[in-house]
């Protein structure tokens, strides 16, 4: 453990990630100030919300600049600290980037976990994906029994938790996603009520087939035409909720909006966005009652993970083409040992 | 009084209305039926929404028919009866259509006036445009004092109330026009505390220096490219409120949506659409805060009174040229004289 290899951001990518967008480097590990830690990086979250950040978009965060190591959610151990709050051993949720080995300090993008965490869950389902499924889902589409949820990129990590918790509330459950074999997960695996595959050229017909009260939550992944396909099956007084929108995020000219927007007037309803960081204080409470969940079997995740980190960027593009079912996760190390080695088992 | 000279669709209008898209007919008054009363039509209230009637598009009544007289709200007063809960001499709110006579029922569609009702003030600050007005500002758009609030068809019927009623709640309120002289009305006589005419070529510039602290709630008359400026101003938490979308319902071909609408997810904003017919059994309480505002010179309004029955298609245009100022109105009949004779003074 001398060196950190990590991957900069070379050049801005035109829609999907390409040879050369990043740049693989081999440098020194830093020595550390006071209050700061190293990381050795386990697992890296692979969200859309990171082709954003790469881009010059206006987002939550800068924009990552060209040189600098590619910003990125992920969990790991604490193997070197002069940081108070952080002690050798220490097993976290941050912002490592893509890289081998991160300086994090413990300040609120760091957070602690209990030891014996499972850290690809705490990336997903009991991480940032399971909160914003549950806010976007629970406290913005507010879904009641026997109501009508459609839930884009269905099979994906959020999507297919969102479906889920409104299925725990008995709303009828209806999937989007984009191969036959994730609608069949879908509704074998997740339990939603139908799933439609907007590949399909009969989409249209499908989703209205799957949709006969129409649509009272609708909580977006995807944007573009899925988006405006069903804003014309909204019931009266229905929700939007907008999670975020794969179809946009990698389009190198931005695209046109939904043009059905004004059926949110004929319906009378709402589309409104949201962002789980806000609720931070929140995460606690939530990401319990989502292992209560997990642990009494009403709940089901899987993990979709990639071996190294130099499979970063072609998993950031599986996320636009559609070849990941469940969390998309890249190993970067391996996990702590059963003693706790904080090198590796 | 033995004829009727309506206007009927005779074939659907692309774009503005056109010569030949309705026919002027003189017909033979018809004999009523039990439950029927005849109307003598006097104001004619000229409103976006009658150009989505005369199209196929969906809405909240089925479209116009070809042949059948375009629908159209307005005022008038009872000549005839055969109707229990209508007397001659009543002032009636009503769907009288482009007629000088329309036959009524005691029905949801017709709502007797107090006797003395200016049946002006009644089509619009007192009516539809009001209760829009204030049932969007309000109750959809919520605006807190301190808060910065825009509105755009700001010297149009309904936008000059929604405004002013934002400026009685001590917002910064900031209309947008088509017109110098409109952004002059706006400000000079409504009390909006400035105006962005939208087709200068620097409208998102002059926005932007307009609501140096974002916009925390947009009152949406529009859509294009206005509702998309805007939308890139949002405040965190905004509110827009989608009252209609006058450069989208002329469209030939429909136009893209806004493709800034993910701006929702930056700020965790949301827009909604509303429609005042739904909140019917508020708009006595609603039109009589109105009224009183009114009467106590808080509120301003300002109709268009264009004369004589053939000028409605020639009117309609004007909501979307933007050559109106104010509540736009054709006059068809003469008020009830002062001894209330239902004729015609």
């Amino acid at each position: 453990m001398t060196t950190n290899r990590r991957l900069t951001l070379a050049r801005r990518p035109h829609g999907l990630m390409a040879e050369g967008d990043v740049r693989a480097e081999e440098v020194a590990l830093p020595d550390l100030e006071d209050g700061e830690a190293l990381l050795r990086t386990i697992y890296l979250s692979i969200d859309p919300t990171v082709r954003t950040w790469v881009s010059e978009a206006r987002s939550y965060f800068p924009p990552v600049e060209i040189g600098e190591v590619v910003r990125c959610s992920g969990t790991g151990v604490i193997v070197a600290s002069r940081a108070e709050g952080l002690a050798i051993g220490d097993l976290v949720y941050s912002l490592p980037g893509w890289q081998e080995y991160a300086v994090v300090r413990d300040d609120a993008f760091t957070t602690r976990l209990d030891p014996g965490t499972d850290l690809l869950a705490a990336l997903g389902v009991l991480g940032n994906n399971g909160v914003t499924a549950w806010i976007g889902m629970l406290d913005i589409g507010r879904p009641e029994a026997g109501q009508t949820v459609v839930v884009s990129a269905a099979a994906g990590a959020t999507g297919s938790i969102a479906g889920q918790l409104a299925r725990l509330r008995d709303c009828r459950v209806v999937g989007i996603a984009g191969r036959e074999d994730k609608c069949a997960f879908v509704v074998d695996e997740l339990g939603f009520d139908a799933c439609v595959n907007h590949r399909r050229p009969d989409f249209v017909e499908a989703l209205r087939a799957a949709t006969p009260n129409r649509v009272d939550v609708y909580f977006d992944n995807v944007g573009g035409p899925v988006l405006d396909a069903v804003l014309r099956r909204l019931a009266m007084h229905a929700r939007v909720v907008l999670c975020g929108a794969i179809a946009v995020y990698n389009a190198e000219h931005k695209p046109p909006g939904p043009a059905n927007y004004l059926e949110l007037i004929t319906a009378r309803a709402r589309m409104e966005g949201f962002n789980a960081f806000d609720h931070w204080d929140r995460f606690g409470e939530i990401t319990q009652e989502l292992a209560s969940l997990l642990d009494t079997g009403r709940l089901v995740h899987r993990e979709h993970v990639l071996d190294g980190l130099d499979r970063a960027p072609g998993a950031l593009n599986m996320l636009f083409t559609g070849d990941n079912t469940g969390k998309l996760v890249v190993q970067v190390g391996s996990p702590p040992g059963p003693t706790g080695d904080p090198a590796g088992g």
